[in-house]
């Protein structure tokens, strides 16, 4: 770490913040240039961060040499993490598709997704039946029930079933249907309920939040790493900037960012990020030729009656019909789908 | 609700959306511009909002003539709502400060601040027990031996408390000791949270979200107020953008249009939206001139040795000093402090 | 264009507005639901805009219904715009590809780079002489030299030239050696040298202003066609967020926009989005999967010698491997690069 | 500079880099921590920004230790930039009020503004005759004749000038007639027009850009200090954000962070920033909280007929109890208005 001290610091001042590191067991080193003295402290950077260094009144400011997570870092781990889901490998040559609706409306509804995606090649089905809406008076998930429905279809189908947990109390119960427990963008920084998945023994897709930072986005995947669950794979989903025509801004350079700062796969969620059918398919594509492990895309039987993002949402014949143009990009690639 | 039709929409695509909103009992209007045609939608616009209108493929745009909430609206309830805590009360001429550490750390440290600002003229006291950090390797908190140290020094000073609630699975142990329950800025959008709170009967202290609008910060109140739990106040704490010199960039602004839109109290922190010391001074005053109606500010007695937040922690003397000129400035404008 | 009354607006207030309108020459339709009071206003919605309807106190709200732009939209032009620059058709079935240094540094140097990205395939070299820099102290660019050396490399490779202007005065200059005149993002919104370029007969290269939203980008595009010039080739480079691993979040989902929104050509420029060269590869290749109709590409003979933007250059090789990726990428898209 | 070497690197980088330092003629000082190697270069950090050092494979990443600007920093000139203008002094215990249309419409109307403000206490009077319109169908303003329309109402009332250069071309024209020289947001990059009011001898009120940190305005600011020219006056008018119910996000925290980074002298414009009228007034006020120089306020004859920023403009009696409010702010808090 790096500390740069103001313009007319004293002797003492430099005396007084070594003598601090010292006492935290860090090895010290002062520079003076031309016109400023910086102080370059060796060893854990981890504890100086729980320092205050930058409260002290000579200190203009403080440079941290290390990424804050470890866990979750390249250098950590050299090789790519590998998620095995039924017989999908998140993080492999094979891109995954997990397809299906916002939110798990009805029976009958689901099955009709779940078979069409699943002829269409995908490999997971998604649905949420806990929805974090932005209104009260929104549709807000059929709850136990909507989780049943996904068992369902993944009895007919085989296709394994992504949900999402919002609620530490839900915990058990969504553990007992979900083959990878997701966490919504609205969730990334709910730190204890990322310590309850962390005890889990299931794969976590971990959305990015709607504001966070790649780095912020890596911490989170740090807490559930600590609590010793390794597969987590994460979600980029659109980051929140100032154009308004689409919902969010698709950051696809997180994509090949990610990689070389850790070793956890990536997939992407076009759907939320665009928050238009007509946008899916390019982002999609670009997706795939960014590099990502896989896609997460929202399918519906019949958008128009979506209780839930209907106007993101692709209609099977549409998905269909990406999923063939993905199918031969890919292998364009060298990889499969 | 305006409909907006894409340019080239026929007859029967007008036909359709119309036959659509009449099932739904509404009552529609057509007008036919030059380039556009338009439909107005007449009745409940949160039974329209359910409705996927923009999934419609002969639709461009879906415009809402009604803001999206309504227990938390000047239309709803004229008056200012006034929260009464201790002898404090939030929403009136009074400005209340509510000051203390960001985390309670120590017994002894906590009580040193609560003398300190009680004698400076703060009216309640602030200090987290549970803290949602970024790092799963920073202190978390003190959990209930925190909230303990709290009420002793409630007990001594008569200061009200002010404390963060994480976790649904926590709400009782935190309503047990606190006088005002704090909703933090990272779970803004933890709706689960809020319907818990929401069923209490204890004010609610709702932070901004990181990068959340206005609008979508009033949502997250309604789902307070809709669960019957009236006294909500609103927190002004800062909005993510480029800028780096400061944590956050605090948005004065939200405090007028706060009160234009809600008839609900709004605060402002100053210490988390700007990150630094030397700028909590003049940001407190100007939320002052700007009509907030109280003040959380972070104080430690110690802010080079602080565990969390200490760079912009204010030292007591200078917690002093700032509440001399915010006395002078209240009583300027007429109002107390 | 739809007008919005506030809650409790009179009768007097509706025929007040009504006048205005009248007056405008337009025509008017009050629609009274159940909360609020709307007027439409069908005409030019262009006249509207000029009158300051969001001032009369009892507006509420002002929703525009139709797009600001008309010369830049589909509506106006069915078909793409297609430009031609030398044997390169921008806005076809090719993916064209621009190269070059971010400024011309040397003769030797430039020449260089030249040859080889011809070799790799690029249709056309890019080159600063003039320079727009954040500091003053950095090198502004050689001017005239720098024209020249384009020139010469044009004339010795074939590859025809897109050089920036940055200033009114320097027009004729850069027209006399230009073959596409590139106007940079922080000059997107400096209206007196679209206008000037407006007035030449040569393709204009419109890079997307740093914050600036799809509409407005549009908008700017319009300020040229307006004067005449129907050749605008935009240039997505990526938009200012709060990440800050990369220098700019590249927003691949503009290109998919803006080929729904308009007839003009759009290419990417990935170099100055992400600012990193490691990124510039998968994010070339998204841009393709996501349909650009061409990339504008940063190469340098040696970064780590260069007077600009050398981290996110790509070496002489580097760039010849991209090529062929992108060419079998384009290949399987059953597009030519 | 320090310069962080990759997880890995071995001797013959360090020495490679080393070399390269000092053929610069810096000192070079190398530290082996336990993850990374970092290089510290001593020596004029604006030598080694010329170098493209994060582009050495090697390389993680260059933090720089100084700011980039020098004539605009504290370091470089202790005492606060007073410029005189007229009678009043910016940067000094007066609070200067600056008021005016944003246009220059109509010979009358602005006589009309003009004698009312300076009624009311404002100390020079705005007025633009170039404006910058996002629309090529907006009203581009009257040129020369808005010009001699402000000397008119210069003459008639005594209140100096402050109007927008937007181009090089116009600049003899502008000086001929303005005692202040406005830069508008939308031309703080803008650097060859920087470096024109630079040559000139008269103070220039520089905006903030959009969407521009403050280490970057006062980069611009740097660019006419180095042409010689030291008066120049910054001016906060918000920045973009995602929030969409003001038009920009008031970043009152600039203010103090100004202050303590440079020498020079800043004002706030809280029109633009929040573009809505009723907004106006605390935000005003806030910004004199906060320790603003003085305040650039929009004030129309009649708002509902303005060619441009009508929503925002005050109206002749709100501006003028307006400067009754902040008259006795300012006196509570030791300053004159």
């Amino acid at each position: 770490m790096i500390i740069v001290l103001k313009s007319g610091s004293t002797q003492s001042d430099i005396d007084y913040i070594k003598e601090k590191l010292h006492a935290k067991g860090l090895k010290v080193h002062v520079s003076q240039g031309e016109e400023r003295t910086i102080i370059g402290a060796i060893g854990d950077e981890r504890i100086l961060r729980e320092a205050a260094l930058a409260a002290y009144p000579a200190v203009e400011a403080v440079l941290p040499i290390l990424k804050p997570f470890k866990l979750a870092s390249r250098d950590f781990h050299k090789e790519d993490t590998r998620i095995k889901v039924g017989d999908a490998i998140i993080g492999s040559d094979d891109v995954i598709v997990i397809a299906g609706p916002c939110s798990v409306e009805t029976r009958e509804g689901l099955l009709e997704v779940a078979r069409s995606v699943k002829k269409s090649g995908a490999k997971l089905l998604r649905g949420g039946a806990f929805k974090p809406r932005s209104s009260p008076y929104a549709f807000q998930g059929l709850g136990e029930e909507g989780l049943k429905y996904l068992a369902e279809a993944r009895d007919e189908t085989g296709l394994k079933i992504v949900t999402e947990l919002m609620d530490p109390r839900d915990a058990e119960l969504v553990d007992k249907y979900a083959d990878i427990i997701q966490i919504g963008a609205r969730n990334m920084s709910n730190f204890n309920l990322l310590k309850e998945v962390g005890k889990m023994r299931k794969p976590v897709l971990l959305k990015r939040g709607l504001s966070s930072t790649v780095k912020e986005w890596l911490m989170s995947a740090e807490y559930i790493l600590d609590e010793g669950n390794m597969e987590v794979i994460l979600c980029e989903r659109g980051v929140r900037t100032f154009e308004t025509e689409t919902r969010n801004t698709l950051d696809l350079s997180s994509v090949p960012l990610v990689q070389s700062m850790s070793h956890l796969p990536i997939i992407v969620d076009p759907s939320h990020a665009v928050g238009r059918a007509d946008l899916v398919a390019p982002m999609s594509m670009a997706a795939v030729a960014a590099g990502t492990d896989g896609l997460l895309i929202e399918v519906h039987e019949n958008p128009e009656e979506a209780l839930c993002d209907g106007p993101q949402s692709l209609r099977l014949g549409d998905f269909a019909s990406l999923m063939k143009s993905l199918r031969s990009l890919a292998k364009a690639l060298g990889r499969e789908l």
